[in-house]
């Protein structure tokens, strides 16, 4: 099980590779960590000390300026030199194997990587070969996890609503090949949340997707009905140029969220998105600029919990509440 | 009117986009801060606290590697973390707008973006959908402007001949689609140059220069007739394979600043370019490197003015005379 | 003579572009001064405060993140500001030629160049043309030399093996088109190795090797038979495309390095490879990662050496012994 190596014997967090059987309490004590960190993306001097001296290596073998950009920032604000790498994964089996480079690294005296890979697992691989005082994060790999930003999705939901017992939150689009959606449903189902859903055309869901705990819907406006939360997740490109779906004007009528798709949900309900948005295809851009989105806060939200999370692994040894 | 958006109410300067209607107090006010950064690249240890905790973006659309150094540079000199972005203008239409982009980075707290696109106007969109406490630079927005350019050129002419008032500039070469003439002539024009003169070929002189308050030559001898400053303009090679010159070779023969061409200047004039030259196309080695050339002042005087722009605009907020 | 430009009038060392002619004071000099940073690595705080407000330009006109990224590290450890350049030579070639590109860099204040170029001498180029206060770290030369990693090596040798007079090392493969070999070769003779010995396919020797002080071996057992250490070199993919060996698989049987063949070796020799390994063509993965590996203890030792160098050059000044 991969909480196994995501925490050592005294229960401290080693890595963070899957909010999969994360508990409640270690989801809450990183949100609350990332709240401390609010404050400092607000000050005139946005720096604090904590990872001073400490070598954070930023490994993706998939282009993706803007999580780089998160991590690089959050792990500047901790005063961490931080070395980006980007390659790809021919490059890397010409030259070396993934281990090999990882090994290379680590006798460079890295502390921490914040790995992104095309495939499923790698982070997990990589966080099984490192000694035990290196550390890593999953950055996004193939279809498995992105558990920073279910992370900061959860940290966003508690900010404006508060209790998740009482909650009914949408997941509307790509299921079937999202990491995101994979990662907000593990740390959604932990935190207890009332009813998660997830909605989407049935070449997009998976196939046994119940046993997640969630209720699958394929009808948009029933799939919205009473929701407090609503998650956009992106089409990607390649989905709208395959035969699992119609076609990108298709989709925005049976899944782009518009006004009037809106209005089934709860009044106050928020509408979030992990971002880059694809607008007119899953989104309106006037839900994505309206009142009701928190897709910006979202972004805001991720530098402090990622600082949130590089600090608990690479800083502090505070223990944390051990996974059953 | 551009000046509008880079003001604010109290006169403060926001962003830096244009040295269009930029009146001489107010550039005249940069140079003299950038006279105070000067002595920090020469000293021991190259470093002042002024953007400690501060985060700014190079945010390149369009590749130019010398250009985002030195603002790299400059930043790291005043302590700020810089967060290097590349990308094409192709990638961000896929991906998601331009302002999009923007707004995400912002999100992350960025203080400062400076950026360089391929399209004319491309900072002043950004400027003006930043909200107050974000500032813009333009790095080289398509034909339009490089202010930072423009204001480096200044305080080298400064350095060396002080008073514009008594001054004759020639500018020489592709002054059509050049986004440094434009910066330059207006920056000359503000400070009351005496007589700023543009010399290049029919096909590269706009059509009603005049307008800006310069005088037109197409002759290279008689445009150098007594000139202080010269300054000369790199060739873009997409020009010399297309129809408005007709070849490297006679470009030269015609625009190229050789000694002889030099000595129709005064024996004083200054020879700057804003680099990377074509030599034996625009400009002759021997003047180049010759006694004359204040090229490699040019680059050294531009890290002092970058850190100037940056200090003013993220660091302390001292006011700047409002410009008409 | 290569030696006249690296150390200046009073015997300080002004650069760092080969291990030819360097005497065996001088680099157990900074064998002895590298060993001081081995702690820095294994701090909490890995950093010191040497370089803090210098500016060393990482220049590389040829691909290489694993000798940027150490380069990288070391320079940040020692609280440098790093700027990364990544540029092709047509590049360059278009744009501007590599001395106007350095001088450009250098006019901006930059105190250290790590040069890594397709061309053999370009650091040495770059060496001789710029001022006095400005220094030189040749990260590899085409064919010529790697004098980083050879110093690295010598000194991960001396902390296993101590005294070079009484050793045979045993360098194994393409030692024709090796910057790595040649590095090596010129710092083993220095410090009075007993022998050192070259092994590879006749095709991958250089013709008249003898005279660099070495004994050729086309025979892998008779090369290895008693050896201390093995350096095994990395095989270039485009040889084995090439006529100048058989195949990858032939290769192997001849000249990698198996369990069987280190048998060959003294009991306690310890094997090394520059990196990256191509694992099954020249060195198997038992032995790659046996217990006589010293793989990646080379690695972690490189970034001590390279710290060394790095603030050897633009921290103290303290002087070092005049080569002959």
């Amino acid at each position: 099980m991969i909480g196994d190596i995501q925490v050592d014997a005294q229960g401290r967090r080693r890595h963070f590779l899957s909010t999969e059987g994360m508990s409640a309490d270690t989801i809450l004590g990183i949100l609350d960590t990332a709240e401390s960190f609010i404050s400092v993306g607000e000050r005139e001097i946005k720096k604090v000390p904590l990872l001073r001296g400490k070598t954070i290596v930023n490994l993706f073998f998939e282009a993706s300026t803007r999580t780089r950009t998160t991590f690089e920032i959050a792990g500047k604000r901790l005063s961490a030199d931080i070395i980006n790498i980007n390659t790809s994964v021919s490059a890397t089996q010409k030259g070396e194997s993934l281990l090999d480079t990882v090994r290379n690294l680590e006798a460079m005296h890295t502390d921490l990587f914040v790995v992104r890979h095309p495939l499923s697992g790698a982070a997990d691989l990589i966080a099984r070969s490192v000694p035990d005082h290196v550390h890593v994060v999953n950055a996004g790999d193939g279809r498995h996890a992105h558990p920073t930003q279910g992370l900061l999705d959860m940290f966003t939901i508690r900010r404006y609503k508060n209790d998740f017992a009482r909650l009914k939150v949408a997941i509307v689009g790509d299921i079937l090949h999202s990491r995101v959606a994979r990662s907000q449903i593990h740390a959604l189902t932990a935190l207890g949340t009332q009813e998660v859903r997830v909605i989407g055309p049935r070449s997009l869901l998976p196939a046994a997707i119940e046993r997640l705990g969630v209720r699958a819907f394929t009808d948009l406006d029933e799939g919205l009905h009473g929701a407090d939360v609503i998650i956009m997740l992106r089409l990607q490109t390649e989905r709208m140029n395959s035969a699992l779906i119609p076609g990108a004007r298709e989709y925005f009528d049976l899944y782009g969220l518009t006004p009037r798709r809106l209005r089934q949900a709860r009044p106050d309900a928020i509408v979030m998105h992990p971002g880059p948005m694809n607008r007119g295809i899953e989104i309106d851009s006037s839900v994505a600029d309206g009142p009701q989105s928190v897709i910006l806060p979202q972004v805001t939200n991720g530098i402090a919990v990622r600082m949130a999370i590089l600090a608990r692994l690479a800083g502090a040894t505070a223990s944390e509440p051990k996974t059953p």
